[in-house]
C-alpha cells in the first residue's frame, strides 16, 4: 500500500470529516422533524442518532464507494444508505443501554435516551430507528439507485443487524456475563458478530451501491472483518484507559458488569498488540485495492491511536 | 357485492385456513431453527411467532394477492412477504407485553414472552423478529418477485411499522393513559395508525405481488381501513366481554389499565354498531372488484363474529 501523493495525515482527517459531514446531513435529511407528530418519539430519535457519535460506520459506507468508484460515486443514494447504517448502529445503543440490558445511563457524552425519555419511548425510538432504516433503503431507487442493487444492500444490513450479526453477538455478550469463562477465541468471535459484521455490511453496502466487483467486494470485507477486530480491541482498552470526558460514558464499566474484555484477558500489553496487528491485517487487505484505497487505510491507522 | 356460487360460509372457511396453513409453513421456512446458534434467541423468536396467532394479516396478504391475480398469484414469494408481515406484527407485541410497556403476562394463552425467556431476550426477539422481516422481504426476487416491486412492498410494510403507522399508535396509545381525556374522533385515528396501517399495507403488499393496478390498490386500501377499524372495535370490546380463555389473556385488562377504550366511550352497544357499520363499509369498498373479493368480504363479515 503506498500513498498516493495527497496523502498527509490531515488530508485524510479533512476528507473523513467532509463525508462525515455529508453522513451527518443526510441523517438530517432521513430523520422526521421534531415537530412532526407524534414529536416526543421524533425527538427521542433525534437525541440518540444526532448526538455527535464519531459517524464511523457511515464513512466507512462511504469511503467504501469512493474506493470502488472515485469521489463522484459518493452519490445521494450512498449517503441515504451511509445514514441508515447509522440509524441501525444508533438502534443498538438505544437498546443496548436499557436497564434490562446493559443498564448504561450515559452515552456519547449525554444521559441515555431511556433516561431522558423513558424506558417505553426508549425501546420505541430504538424499534422506529431499526425500521426507519429499511424505509430509507427500500426508498434508494427515488436517489438513482437500481432497484436489484437497493435490495442487495437491504439484504447485507439486515443479515448484519440480525441474529448472525449484531443481535447474535448482543445475545452471547448477555449470556458471557452470566454464564461459562470465555476465552479469547469466544470473545473474539463475539466481537466479530456484535461489532463487525456491521462493519462489513457497511463496506460492502457502499462497494455495491459503487457497482464493485466480487474481487473489490471481497478485500474490502476482510479490510472490514480486521478493522472491526482492532476497533472492539480498542474499544475494550478505552474502557480501561480512557478518559471519562472524552469517552462520554464512564469508565470501567465492563469490569463493573463482569464484562471480559480483550485486556481482561490477556492483559493491556498484549491487547494493544492485538489491535495493532488487526490494523496491519486490515492495511494489508486493502493491496488488490492500490492507492484508491487510501483513505481507508488511514482510517483504520487513526482509529488504533483513537481515545473515544 | 354477489356470491360467487362457492361461496357457502363453510368453504371460505376452509380457504382461510389453507392460506394461513400456507402461512404457518412459510413463517417455519423463514425463521431460524431452534437448535441454530445463538439457539435461545432463536427458540424465543418461535415461541412468538409460532405461538397460534390467528394469522389475519398474513391471510390478509395473500387474500389480497388471490382477489387481484386469483389463486396462482398466492406464490412462495407472497407466502414470505405475508410471513413478514406477521413476524413484524409479533415483534410489536412482544415489545408491547414489556414490563416498560403494557406489562402484561399473557399472550395468546401462554406467558409473554419476556415472562419465559426474560426481558432482555424479549427486547433482543422483538428486534430480530422485526430485522429478519425485512430480510426476508429483501431476498423476494430468489423467489421471482420483481426487485422493484419487491422493494416497494418493503417501503410499504416499513412505513406501517413505523413511527407514521405501528409505532405512532402506539406512542400515541402511551400518552393517551397518561395524558388528556380522549374523545372518539381522536382514540379511532390512534386506531387507523396502530392497527389500520399494518391492514392496510398487507392488502397492498399481496396486491403489489400480483400486480395490481392503481384502482386496485384504492379499493382494497378503502377496505383494509375499514375493516381495520372495524377490528379495533371487536378487540376493545372482547376485552370487556370475551372469555379468557378463548382470548388466551386476561379479560378487562384496557380499563385496569386506565386505557380508553370504544365501549369505555360510547357504550358496548354503540360499540356494537360502529364495528357493524365499519365492516359493512369495508365490504361496499371491495364492490370495483366484484366477485373476486368474496373471501374477502366473507373475512371481515366473519371477524365482526370473532371470539378472539
Amino acid at each position: 500500500m503506498t500513498a498516493d501523493g495527497r496523502g498527509a495525515a490531515g488530508d485524510w482527517r479533512a476528507e473523513f470529516e467532509a463525508l462525515a459531514a455529508g453522513a451527518r446531513r443526510a441523517l438530517e435529511e432521513v430523520l422526521p422533524g421534531p415537530d412532526v407528530p407524534p414529536a416526543r418519539i421524533h425527538e427521542a430519535m433525534r437525541y440518540s442518532a444526532l448526538a455527535g457519535g464519531k459517524l464511523l460506520r457511515p464513512v466507512l459506507v462511504m469511503a467504501a464507494a469512493r474506493c470502488v468508484g472515485g469521489p463522484e460515486a459518493v452519490t445521494p443514494a450512498v449517503r441515504r444508505a451511509a445514514a441508515a447504517v447509522e440509524l441501525v448502529h444508533t438502534y443498538s445503543l438505544i437498546h443496548d443501554d436499557l436497564p434490562a440490558m446493559d443498564d448504561d445511563a450515559m452515552r456519547r457524552g449525554q444521559p441515555a435516551n431511556h433516561v431522558v425519555f423513558g424506558e417505553a419511548m426508549a425501546i420505541l425510538a430504538g424499534d422506529a430507528l431499526l425500521t426507519l432504516a429499511f424505509e430509507v433503503l427500500a426508498g434508494l431507487p427515488r436517489w438513482g439507485a437500481d432497484p436489484a442493487v437497493a435490495l442487495a444492500v437491504a439484504e447485507e444490513l439486515a443479515r448484519a443487524a440480525g441474529t448472525a450479526g449484531l443481535i447474535g453477538g448482543q445475545v452471547d455478550d448477555l449470556d458471557a456475563v452470566q454464564g461459562a469463562p470465555l476465552d479469547l477465541a469466544r470473545l473474539q468471535s463475539i466481537h466479530r458478530r456484535k461489532t463487525g459484521a456491521l462493519f462489513r455490511a457497511c463496506v460492502r453496502m457502499g462497494a455495491r451501491l459503487a457497482g464493485a466487483g466480487e474481487g473489490e467486494l471481497e478485500a474490502l470485507t476482510a479490510y472490514a472483518t480486521a478493522f472491526g477486530e482492532a476497533f472492539q480491541i480498542v474499544d475494550d482498552i478505552l474502557d480501561v484507559t480512557g478518559d471519562e470526558a472524552e469517552l462520554g460514558k464512564p469508565v470501567g464499566s465492563d469490569a463493573r458488569r463482569g464484562k471480559v474484555t480483550v485486556p481482561g484477558l490477556v492483559g493491556l500489553e498484549r491487547a494493544r498488540r492485538l489491535a495493532a496487528e488487526a490494523t496491519e491485517r486490515a492495511v494489508a487487505s486493502l493491496d488488490p485495492l492500490g492507492d484508491r484505497a487510501a483513505l481507508l487505510a488511514w482510517l483504520a491507522r487513526s482509529l488504533l491511536e483513537r481515545r473515544r
